[in-house]
């Protein structure tokens, strides 16, 4: 019996070896990985909220050992994932691998910006409070709030993605989409006290600019009017060269559904875009955009 | 080498300290955390549908092992998170901190609850057997479907959301949220025979009422119409005092990405609400509302 | 104390083993459970693409170890998982429970589909590649879109649905739906290279059908247009026999948040649907589909 | 390559098949396992000595949930090790499978005995304290000492032999001997109050009695004089009716590396035998026994 | 039936917790517990040898991570068990509970002695490479030996125990007992370049002092001569007070099964004591001690 | 605060750095480590013992699987540790590196010699049914003794060692001294039907040679007179060449504690030597050779 088995297996091997000549080939760790990403995002929130995400002893005299320990982690798991990253940009592009000592400089980096991370994480819980007549405490939103997850590990991505290293942000920021339904981009800049409430079904494009106190409900879009526009080439034009994702000024609130389209479309600060809204134009500041009651048809129905 | 590695991580640690003083400050075992209520939902779902979530013995013999092992297990993590959400509140409120006694009862009735919560989902597992024709069995229902993650779960929060236990209720929510992209509020009040098809996109407001027999689709909301309005103070009018999200009498259906408001909205019994509607308005029993198709525009593209 | 504790425990024991005696009882390890079946899945995607989902050493010679290892642990996953869903129908039906033999043959074939399932996730790579102008590598596609772990997934399930295996191939799609809010029935056949754009929210239905070179936004779905049709008999038409869900012609493209209903709607090759479209009949290939600009209504707010 | 290496370990797995029809063939579920033994003896000592073999919250409040949740899953783990156990024997010996319910009503005699075996502990505890100069405290005792592991071990499984368990006491005890280089027989029976220090090499046979207060330093033995002495039939007597190993009355010393021959040697109370001593014959009470010192040759080396 | 089996635990649990209020009591996390220092054992045997003990990348650049990851995990163990210790202590004695700061204090130096003991170990593995004919290679001695674990960890332990900390020492290197059946009491103060070989049932006390470059077989015992003697009170005279066991000067052989009694016995340098030797007076540097070799008897068997 | 324990975390890793300078250095991946040979063993066990070490299903059609999994892990395992044994080898005798076909013609011997292993220790599992009247049943044997667990695990290391394989053999058996407390060297040759009863401090060394069913009590020692003799060099003679350890001829029986010396020492076939023995000289075939009973002083002792 065993005989007709492995040999079975042996051809799928065989045939499996030959499917994998083919791009994207085998990751021989020479890329990050879904998994090692996942335990970076878990690093990254454990840090920004000691004993929220973790059940762990973080009090008192702990703190220290807690912060020790965490930090040398984190760091750890960044230096390895960012260098197979960067090496990975430099066969592809032909140029030098990075020094080990640039490496651990610019981990030495993210780390400080690790800090600037917390400061803005702190406005958008205050922010998340003050707008959601559900969240009963401060604390619950740091507790059960998807917003939170999605926008903290965007604020870091951003980070690795300013700073010009490939593949980790986009990981990041997708896994934070698979936890939440909420897909920001790592390029999206967005200022501080940002909240998304429910938040399934958002989506934040890569060239989009948020200002200051935004609110978003579930189901919104800052997308590109036309995502396969082609350059002079006839090649995607990709990346952040390619502004095709509207900005929000300060303090706008956009409703569930809405879409917001087009790189040159600016919410003017103080806004309101109304549920299911699909805006394609700039509106200036103080605009309240909805849509006309959509004309219902109601009849009676009989009984089944 | 080191020296330079430890300097580094201890200008960040004193930095995250000092970031750590602000709000929402360290969860020093005084709140519940995220990976506690996630076990929370697990052993609920264990212990609601034997077999079916985690591979284990549950047959015959093994059935009062089972119980008493997983009974203990769901008792003990219960009594130290509600506990902790207990206390916390009592805190911040200036009351007295709940006595152990007072808490064991407290958990004695949830555990008594489950009962009741197994008995409802009984009949959501029924109605979607009875309303999707992808379904062609009723076990595939509870082994695949996300409707019944976040409905039984919801029922279980929402015995704690009566019973006045902070925080929890809302925790265990917005888990089965990034589950499965439903997201129900553990306020709303849910009648026996409920089933979502689908999904992901589902918003259901801290105040509705759900009748009996129900049908949902992906991406419908029952929402606040005016999500930020504020009482005489300025302030929020938060929880369950304000009503703001609409009611479903019995039997009602709601198709894809339908949208109903406001506190005062009353879908009656036997109505079917079409894919797409935006809802402001009451609708009596057996009425069916629908999007008149929107106008499109279809032209011959030239070939690329 | 403990007595009290043992009591009430033994109480709630009790009626939950009566409430288990109502549908859907409980599971015996005579169906499959959701935990398996994501390991099922994980397995599934380490073979598909090595290195990137899992950190594991694949590279040069390890490459041997890592397919024969893997092989053997999926093959004996699947026959458990494939076993006990197959006695189940038998039970079900009164049908004679499957041979040994007959299950090691079905593995047998379903092991030789992964293979062919490789081949095709290719070409949604290198589609994915094409089409998303975010997608600064080839290999991120592979690292961080959900479009790729939904579509995996799907094809395989689909394999299993077309070999007439109960249960599983839906258990995997769900699966799959809870990870990335990608929700595709494993009987829809997916023709090669397709990709869905962040993809939160989308709904393909079991009968569906996809061509080449298709490309879907999130929030779209190909639905039924009536999904509770019910037989001469009174009765739900279930499973494949009931055509149901709409068709795609080869390169088709729809914009996030449009709704195709209906089996017999067909879109025409080269056809684009725009955002939010809601489209139930067919359209010949090469249209153009857009929503009309709906009327918006825009005033200037007054400061607050 | 891969099919050299499939090849090769068919072979092996094929010849692997055919080795496993001899003696002692495969253990198909039908006998206890030794992992199965080890998870047993940790629950069986956690139990025993709440809080001091495992970090867990013990403490107040948390006692009855610690009570509640290790006796179920120690009570999980006995029965199902004791059902293989006797299932086994009764398929050896031809006899009828045992009844479920006699399985249970033996298992609940097992758990009252862990009270019994708490008591005997105690007494042990108490009893090492009195005589080792290096315990500084009651509580080392307990935390350090291999005494306490091999000797609480083999209560227990001296009352699972009793009851005619097969298999599983020699199991734990032997568990106990990896852990602790003490190999006390499960058939033993040692009264309260005995303490073994140091304990490596200590061996006590299968029909030894050992008294109150017995006092056992390392290497000592106490075992048969002719182990391979047979019967009429030619055949090894086996187990308890052949009485081959040393009785030690109360309160007897033995010091290390001493051994005490033959199933009719009875060292009297408060007797205290030597270190290295060789002892075949009994000795009244109040004996002293010791090697005169042996002759030594003492000479000086020159320097190397 | 559920009924029975919980009344069946519930009257176990109510006897065991009455038998819980006899000492040795419940460990509310007031004392340490084993399985912590098991984890403190394996955090320093990896610090002490890198790489050796465990699978995990420290070479090169990787290093600094590896010490500060470590390190940190490492001072974090070690100061949890510290400080349950001393407490421990200060309630016993009625002192006041260490200070924070003082018990940091004492872990830091403890930290320091680390540096300290590796110095140490390296004697010790070249001083074992240089006597074992069958060592093939001086890293043979790191992978394979007992008497590097056990030595090592005895080092480290006696740190703690000059520094007064109780409970901790002895129950390190009773773990270590437990691992290679070598039992050296942590009070033993020994000097560079020790070496056991096969190591199993040696039993070094708390009050001897070795030499550099001594060199122990298997069984060797240097221990008390009359360990139960007591003293003016009747009661026994614990710890290092009680000079009981025997001194080695340096470069002192002892081959396999010699015991050496006595606290006033002292084996002079240079000596060499022959296997099963029982010595309990003190011989002068150079010796050669052996036992003349005892009277065989040999007779001729006949045929069985 | 964090800073000074930053900075005294900093000091002790860079002063650990400067110890790491001195051998034995640090084991950068390029040495077989203690965990990964533990795994090793662990697997060997689990193939030569299927279902007896470890809780898994392999009975009838799991067998096949089980098969090619865990020979296929075993295999992995293996293979690197093998080539990092000899490629360290290589490196220190300056020889050129193992071929990858080379190493992998290696492992693909070591797998055949599995079942030659098996082969042998059904013989001994037999043997030891055979001569222990404890022995109630031949599975108990497998299932509890220690013997089984030294001599298996040294009849797969012999082979390595037969094969000129560095490091690796001794660090197998040593793990088996650890758990066992009997220590047999991978070099000595030990025919079929063996076994050792109780066992602890047994040791066995690298040049001795043991007929057909012999047996052994524990603490008998087959070992060098002088172990620490050295060449004309003034080096020890290491390994093999040094034939330093006794030889047991077929069917030779030695009771506890005895000791046989020297390399030109054998024992006659059918011989048996008596407990506590310390023979330095051939005896013919059958031989009896006991102690005559050493001189005993007894006297009655006062009551205390």
């Amino acid at each position: 019996m065993s005989d007709a088995l492995f040999a079975s297996l042996a051809e799928v091997a065989r045939r499996l070896r030959a499917a994998y000549q083919r791009q994207p080939g085998v990751n021989e760790a020479s890329l990050p990985d879904r998994e090692s990403v996942a335990l970076l995002a878990r690093q990254l929130l454990t840090l920004l909220f000691p004993g929220y995400f973790v059940a762990e002893p973080v009090g008192g005299a702990r703190l220290d050992d807690f912060l020790c320990a965490r930090l040398a982690a984190f760091e750890g798991t960044l230096l390895e994932q960012v260098a197979r990253a960067c090496r990975y940009q430099a066969r592809r592009e032909g140029g030098s691998e990075p020094e080990p000592a640039a490496l651990r400089g610019l981990v030495a980096e993210l780390l400080a910006d690790l800090v600037a991370v917390r400061e803005l994480v702190i406005t958008d819980v205050e922010w998340a409070y003050a707008n959601d007549p559900a969240a009963s405490e401060r604390e619950v939103v740091v507790l059960a709030y998807p917003s939170i997850v999605a926008v903290s590990i965007q604020r870091f991505a951003h980070r690795l993605y300013r700073r010009g290293i490939p593949l980790l942000p986009r990981m990041l920021t997708e896994h934070a989409h698979g936890r939440t339904g909420i897909d920001i981009h790592p390029g999206a800049a967005i200022d501080e006290s940002f909240f998304i409430d429910h938040g399934t079904g958002v989506v934040i494009g890569e060239t989009s600019r948020i200002g200051k106190r935004c609110l978003l409900y579930q189901g919104v879009g800052l997308v590109a009017w036309n995502p396969l526009a082609r350059g002079a080439d006839g090649e995607l034009v990709r990346g952040a060269a390619n502004k095709r994702h509207p900005d929000l000024e300060d303090h706008v609130t956009i409703y569930a559904g809405a879409t917001i389209l087009g790189g040159d479309t600016v919410v003017g600060a103080h806004s309101v875009i109304g549920g299911n809204v699909w805006l394609t134009r700039s509106v200036p500041p103080w605009s309240v955009v909805r849509l006309a009651d959509p004309e219902l048809v109601i009849r009676q129905r009989r009984s089944v």
